[in-house]
This record gives C-alpha cells, structure tokens and sequence, in this order.
C-alpha cells in the first residue's frame, strides 16, 4: 500500500479529518500546533552521516512541520530508540546535534523517551503556538494567488546522491556544501512565522515540490501554473545534476523549504521582508502545468508498505 | 548503558530539568502536557499479540502518562512504522484498537505519521490539560504522607508470562482474564484527574511498583514504609505466580495503576471516591522498606542500551 493510501484509512477508522503538517489544538485566541515525525537510519540517516547530523536532521524534520503552519516552537520532545552497544559518545553526539537545531531555531528539547531497538529510530515531537488569524493551512489557496518559495530548490536531492555516489569531476567544488545542506537542513522557523501573516496557504516541500504544489492544489481546490525559468536553481545543482536537474528540483525530496500562496499585494508584502522567489500562479481547475504548457507529475517521495 | 544513565546524559547536554510523565508548558491558569512513548514489536509486542491488541496498547501507554499528572487528555498523535507487506485487515485492526482505547478515555487520535521498517514500531503522542494548582508531579511528597494505589498488583506481569509460557493447570481459570488485562491495559485517564486534586506526588507503574516508589522518593526527599499485607494481590496473581508473586508484584512491569502520595486527610477523601488502596507511608531519610523491616531493592523495567 501507498502512504498515502494508509493515511487515509487510518483516519477514516480513527476519524482524522484535518491533514496539514502539524495537528491543531483550539486555546483561546491561538492555536497550539503539535506535530510527530518518526525516523529510521535505513530509510532517513544514510551511512555515513555523523551522529551529530542525524540528531540535528531528526530535529529539523519536526520544526519544519512548524514552521509550515507559521508558529512559534514551544519546545520539543525526542524519543530515541538505540541498537544495544551503543557508545556514551555516539548519543552524547546525537544529543549535541538536536540541541543545537533546536537551539538555533529558537527552541529547546524538554524530554523524550529512550528505548533499545535494532534500528536506529528516532520520534520528534514539536510544539508551537500560533494566533488563529495567521495559522497557515494547506487548504487556503485561491485563484489569482502568487506562488512563493523560500531559499532554493534541488540542493538537498542533489546533495544526498553526491553523498551517496560522490561528485563527477566538475561538481566537486559544489560537493561540500550541497552535502552539509542535504544532512544539516535549516528549518525555516522564522521565515514561516512572517509568511503566515500574508499568506493564503502554506507547507513544506520535504517530500518533493511537485507533491506538495498538488497536495495544496487539492486541499484548495485549485490548479497551479509554474513559471519553468523562475524556479531557484543554484548552479552547483545545474552542475551536479545535468540533464536530471528539472525532474531532481521537481520530485526530489530533502529540501525543507516553505511553499506558500499568496494575494499579489501580500505577496509584495513577503518579497520586501524575506528572500524569497515567486514562481508561478494558481489557476482554476486542478493539475499542476508549466507556463510552458509541459504537465508536472504528482509523484515525490512517498514510503510504500 | 542503563536507560536512566542515557536519559542522565542527554538531559545534562540538551538542558533538561524537568522529569515526570509529561513535559508541561505554561499556559495561562493550566500546563499543557505532552509525552511521547515509542513502543517496538520485539520488546513490547509480544509475538500472538492482535493487531486490536498493539493498537490498543499503543495509546495506552501514553495516555497512562497523561493521567499520572491528573491532566485531561486532549488528544493524541500516533506515528505508525510498519514492516512492508502489511496487510490491509493488519493496519484496520491496529487502528480500531487505537481509537477505541482514546474512544475509551474520552479523547481520540487527531493525526500522526506513517512509515516503513522492518519491525513494527508506535510513537504515541500524548496531550493534555491540567490545571496548575492539580498538576500532579513525582517531586512531591512530604514525610508523613500516605501511600495509595489503583486497582490491583501483579495483574499484568503475570499475564504476560501466562500469555509466553502457558498456564499451570491450577492457574488456568484466571489465565484468559490475566493475559486480557496485560495485553489491553487500562489507562487511569479518570481516576487520575480526580487523585491529582488531592494528592502531593504521582506517576504511573508501568516500570514497576518498587522502581516507581524509588523514583517518587528520589525526586521528593522521603522514603518509603509499604505494609506487605495492604498490597491489593488478587487472587490469581497469589495462584499463577506462587512463591514469585512478591517478586511479580514488586519488581513485574506492564502494571498502569497510578501510584501516588497524600495527607492523611485527603487520602480518606480520595478513599471516599475511588476505588483505591492505601498500602504505606513515606518516611525520613532514602529508600524503601517493608514494614517488617525487610528492604526493596530499585529495580524493574530498564531498557540496557
């Protein structure tokens, strides 16, 4: 079965009806945003990453979900499951490494759970706050809004196949830092707290970009038109990716950045106060296209069970 | 390592200060509680388990930690991985047993996560709401206290060794109710918010009695005087378990009974109220002895990583 698929019957047995990146709890005039994600080395912490990354990764991954609802973290919980055997320096590096994305995401972690296991697994729960007015839903697109994405696009896809197969000759100069962005990605905490103040509709793209453009299309019940030339590609990707750049942008996973709709004039708004790019527009109807015309799959990462 | 000296290492690297059942957040008049338990096939789900029995469980475990603070559960998030090839009808059952354990403590399961692994492994997530003043913590109990328990001792180990290795003959009129109540543990949700307006200290037993008492007494200054005859055996603990039953009750886990201090005064209203067990006093100075003198050790359920 597809995630996707499980999902959905989990939720019509247990009877889940709302499907944004964290899990909303009414208080008062905010919302208090909770948000679990579940890791594994074989399928999230490629061989090779050091501790320290794999404790600031599964860190990143539960802030990001924050983030994409516009809250402020609260805290965060981590429970860790470690194979027998496991040294006293090897945790005090995976310690080190979600206390420091923690801490620069202006959080802290407040408790967890330990436990002995197999396979490295880690759980991270993350905690915000957000007043009602700006929590940002996948479910908000309009027709007419702009669409919008923070930082760049295909580096942590491509920086994880250098990792895992090394560079070719002409991408090594971008090898390092592609690589240090795939393991070390930067929740974007304080870019989503301003972008939930304008936007219409927000998410992170962790599962790929074109995923997430039909995921808010389908929330929204909109369509989306994006303009192939504006998309942030940074040459180290162009370089490194050659003729698999478009489809390493399009449904490579791993960049954790923000993709948001917004009014023109909000969007205006959001370009004057953050570095962003706009790269396209939504449009009546569903399906997600180039200005070229050329259909944009629906496919990115998904587990299979 | 032994799990607590993990915890101990981690704690003094990320910063944390707090240790009970749930990480509270300050929230006006009340805390929002949060835990997180993540439960694995190998060592939780003992082989013949249901898939209703695991899902049950599942959210048992955690929201057990919700009634140790005498906090109102708000809901829960519960992050799936699952072997791949796991069939339809597995996952349906593993959900109906989630919801209807939340269904049962008055709360439901709002979101998650879902993955893949090779062993089955349960992240739940726990959230609650509990006012300040009734907050229930482990760090509160005062020389002169009483000792009381929910419901009864030695169930669940018991049943969980039936359940592995088959019952005696003169065991086997108790076994099928023993094995269902280790299998399907009721979470205190209730009872708990009703002790924690009057008690000064609580947590669950889910690690066991005698390890629980230690934990209370550490983290509060006191120790523990248990009379050997109040402790609420039944029966076919007394018949299954034979000369082990003293072991099984002090040192078995899988026991969700709240465990919990107060005055005197407030003991006989709780009394009063629910169906409960005085079984000691705290005293001055550390540890924790039988009335008759002898000592309990600290031990019971400790993952060794």
């Amino acid at each position: 079965m597809r995630e996707r698929d499980v999902i959905d019957l989990i939720s019509s047995i247990v009877g889940i009806s709302q499907h944004d990146d964290c899990v909303l709890f009414d208080n008062g005039e905010e919302y208090i945003t909770v948000c679990c994600d579940m890791l594994t080395e074989r399928t999230d912490f490629p061989r090779g990453m050091t501790p320290y990354q794999i404790g600031w990764m599964s860190i990143a991954v539960g802030l990001s979900d924050i983030a994409a609802m516009g809250a402020k973290p609260m805290g965060v919980l981590w429970a860790l499951h470690l194979p027998k055997g496991t040294s006293q320096s090897f945790i005090s590096e995976l310690a080190r490494g979600a206390g420091e994305c923690a801490s620069y995401a202006g959080t802290r972690v407040l408790g967890g759970d330990v436990g002995v296991q197999d396979e490295l697994t880690v759980c991270t729960v993350s905690i915000g706050m957000v007043k009602k007015e700006y929590c940002a839903k996948r479910g908000g697109a309009k027709v007419g809004d702009l669409v919008g994405i923070t930082g760049e696009l295909g580096v942590a896809p491509c920086g994880l196949r250098i990792f895992l197969t090394g560079a070719s000759e002409m991408c090594e100069r971008y090898a390092n830092e592609m690589v240090s962005k795939a393991l070390m990605p930067i929740p974007r905490v304080f870019e989503g707290m301003e972008i939930a103040k304008h936007c219409s509709s927000m998410m992170d793209i962790s599962d790929g970009l074109a995923v997430s453009l039909y995921e808010i299309g389908r929330r929204s019940g909109v369509g989306f038109e994006i303009d192939r030339d504006k998309l942030p590609v940074p040459e180290g990707v162009w370089v490194c990716m050659g003729e698999d750049t478009l489809d390493t942008v399009l449904y490579g996973a791993g960049d954790f950045e923000l993709l948001f709709t917004a009014s023109e004039d909000e969007m205006s708004e959001i370009s004057s106060l953050l570095d962003i790019t706009v790269i396209g527009r939504t449009i009546e109807g569903e399906g997600v296209v180039f200005d070229t015309g050329e259909k944009i799959e629906d496919k990115g990462w998904e587990a299979v069970i």
